[in-house]
């Protein structure tokens, strides 16, 4: 079995403007949809994000990928590393879906493979990982202070205006009651960090048995951090499941961890498997956030999950804005990833399209199921990706810039991390 | 597909009297033989330790295995913890065979169901594993002193008495005529350090750019290991590749760590995944040995060179005595491990059985190639299975006691670790 054809098709999916440290996401977030066609008639999937450095490496690799051995995931690797010369490595600048593109390139096509290969035996995504050990994955609702979307020529906003904890609490019980989640994370670091604190403390009234994390990405110093911490209640009995990158760096975070017994989680200060050796010798985090999109495809976040438990880290799951591709992928891997103990993050709920048959899957208590067909377990509604990449080619954004993007609502921002 | 059948058969090899730190080899040498067979009519072969608490503990997890869907390696986890509680864990008493009955058991099942896997679909074992990045395996020569054979009941001996660094070298010209390995191991701990010393110059004058290792087993204190490092050159341009457990327990591993930089190997201090961070923290241990059948089979010792990357540490491979299910596994492992970069153990030469179709392989310049075959690539001979069985159930010996054989060859001989 070999490759002999791989088509990337860039969408834009219409996004409300969802606030965070670095300004506000645009009025459409971009994903790459991957095709890979082999000489047995099998078509494998991936979707990866489409902004242009992603988009651009995932175009150079497809054609070297011809003749490739679905299996060989190792050759996969090969050919990513020899098609991308210098794109990979920690030090690379700048946001997380541009830091390392061969990781992000890698980890789209690894999933495809995958993909091929459970529907060239008949099984599902996760058996190749190992199997299940739960089928009902737990998501959280993932809460976001947000303006209301003035350019609704993409698509219309969803909640309107959410800049008070009040109307925050508000966006949480609509999710509730539409998704049925019993975990909720904000997405902090936006406002006066005594708001957001205000905000968790009536969260935790309003649902005072579910989970609650904060993610302020980075926009705190550790003073600003340690009072959070105290005014939500410390570590025994607080308010907090877990707080996510509270402070920008490595250093920060092990200035921190020393600081109190609040398990401090990353998708920031570790991203790379060298890093968890520095985070656990300088104690600077207790959880990270597995993402089968740069931790080297769904095998990796598997390998992620054992060093993990052989480092005495807790693992939870990262979201980027995406559609039923990943969501299918993040499903197969919280099945096959044994302490993978916290509800997922997804930012599922902040769009309304989809590009898979069938549509998009209901939420039932805040769970899905893994999907049982083989492989990933999901077909690609082609009309509906037409309609995506059309959007795609008339949206203009090519890439993403919440800075940028902020501007247009507070023309004096300045991006500062940490801000508070 | 479910598994239907586990047929664990116990078998005798003659052995021949090898020294190492705890006596010397008894006359045989016990395994178990596994095949696991599928309502599809497949049959998963594995290869493990068959010393009596092994045996028990395959035995006792057999028909539990009975409704197991061979992709299914939680499951397979579950059934075997299930089967054997309390039998697993670190601090569980004595040899390497014994200490952790649960992995081990785990082990040889999770092989045998990779072998259905890649049966079923019709694929060498490596390409279940990520794919292979190197299909020839070289091996190195493993190196015993040892008295001559006097109780020939079993089996001939194999180069009679070597108990001097001269027949010592004598034994590696033969294995080097034979086998073509271009690196050696010597177990060691076993004459007086100055003679060992004196066989590894030797070595060293004959081989001049072949690798070189010893591993005295924790034979040494870390005095008289500083001692021979440096009777043998230091590190830089010194005569050794790595040092294998020179001295006893992860402490005093560091501490010897701590004064040399000549790398330090283990296959006793580092062999539980929690205990490599221990090893990292401490700085104990360089390269840690590699074992299909204790590190969680073969997807488990993939994950170990993943996380021996992620640490900073190199990888090798440990042997036990074997056949060639093993041996098969053994070049599927090497071959989807980027990191195995050292020549890989093998007691294979001092057998002369074998209990698969097409007899003993022939080493080429020390090298095998993997098998192409679907799963291991091997077939069961059951005559020469059904022959050494009945050599099990003559032999008496039903478990391996080192120090107690050693008493017939030194019969005032005392176990003392370190010695020297």
């Amino acid at each position: 079995m070999r490759i002999t054809e791989v088509i990337v098709t860039p969408i834009a999916i219409p996004d409300v403007p969802l606030a965070n440290t670095k300004g506000v996401h645009p009025s459409v977030f971009l994903r790459a949809v991957i095709e890979v066609k082999t000489d047995t008639g099998l078509v494998g999937l991936g979707e990866a994000y489409g902004a242009k450095r992603t988009l651009t490496g995932l175009q150079t690799v497809a054609p070297t990928l011809e003749g490739l051995d679905p299996y060989d995931l190792r050759d996969l690797r090969r050919r990513v590393e020899q098609a991308l010369p210098n794109s990979g490595g920690v030090n690379a600048p700048t946001a997380l879906a541009d830091h390392k593109v061969i990781d992000v390139v890698y980890s789209a096509y690894e999933i495809a493979l995958l993909d091929i290969r459970g529907k060239e035996v008949g099984r599902p995504l996760y058996d190749l990982l190992g199997g299940a050990v739960r089928k009902t994955i737990p998501f959280g609702g993932y809460l976001f202070y947000k303006f209301a979307k003035q350019d609704l020529t993409f698509g219309p906003d969803i909640m309107g205006e959410v800049m008070t904890p009040d109307t925050l609490v508000a966006q949480a019980r609509e999710f509730a009651a539409e998704y049925g989640f019993k975990s909720w994370k904000l997405k902090g670091g936006v406002l006066h960090p005594d708001e957001e604190v205000e905000t968790l403390l009536k969260l935790r009234e309003v649902f005072p048995n579910d989970g609650l994390r904060i993610d302020p990405m980075g926009g705190w110093t550790v003073e600003t951090s340690l009072k959070v911490i105290d005014q939500l209640g410390g570590t025994a009995g607080g308010v907090l499941e877990y707080l996510e990158d509270p402070v920008r760096g490595m250093d920060a975070m092990s200035e921190l961890s020393a600081q109190t017994d609040l398990p401090l989680a990353t998708n920031l200060v570790v991203v790379e498997f060298e890093q968890i050796i520095e985070a656990v010798k300088k104690d600077a985090v207790q959880i990270v956030l597995s993402d089968h999109h740069y931790w080297r495809g769904a095998t990796g976040a598997v390998h992620l999950g054992e060093i993990c438990r052989a480092a005495g880290l807790g693992v939870s799951m990262h979201s980027n804005s995406h559609l039923g591709i990943s969501l299918a992928a993040m499903r197969h891997v919280a099945a096959a990833t044994p302490n993978l103990t916290y509800d997922c993050d997804t930012h599922y709920p902040w769009s309304t399209k989809e590009i898979i048959k069938g549509g998009r899957p209901t939420f039932r208590n805040g769970t899905l199921q893994v999907p049982e067909g083989p492989g990933l377990g999901v077909e690609l509604d082609h009309e509906a990706v037409a309609e995506l990449h059309a959007l795609y080619n008339n949206a203009m954004v090519k890439d993403r810039d919440d800075t940028d993007e902020m501007m247009k609502y507070i023309p004096d921002y300045v991006r500062k991390v940490p801000r508070w």
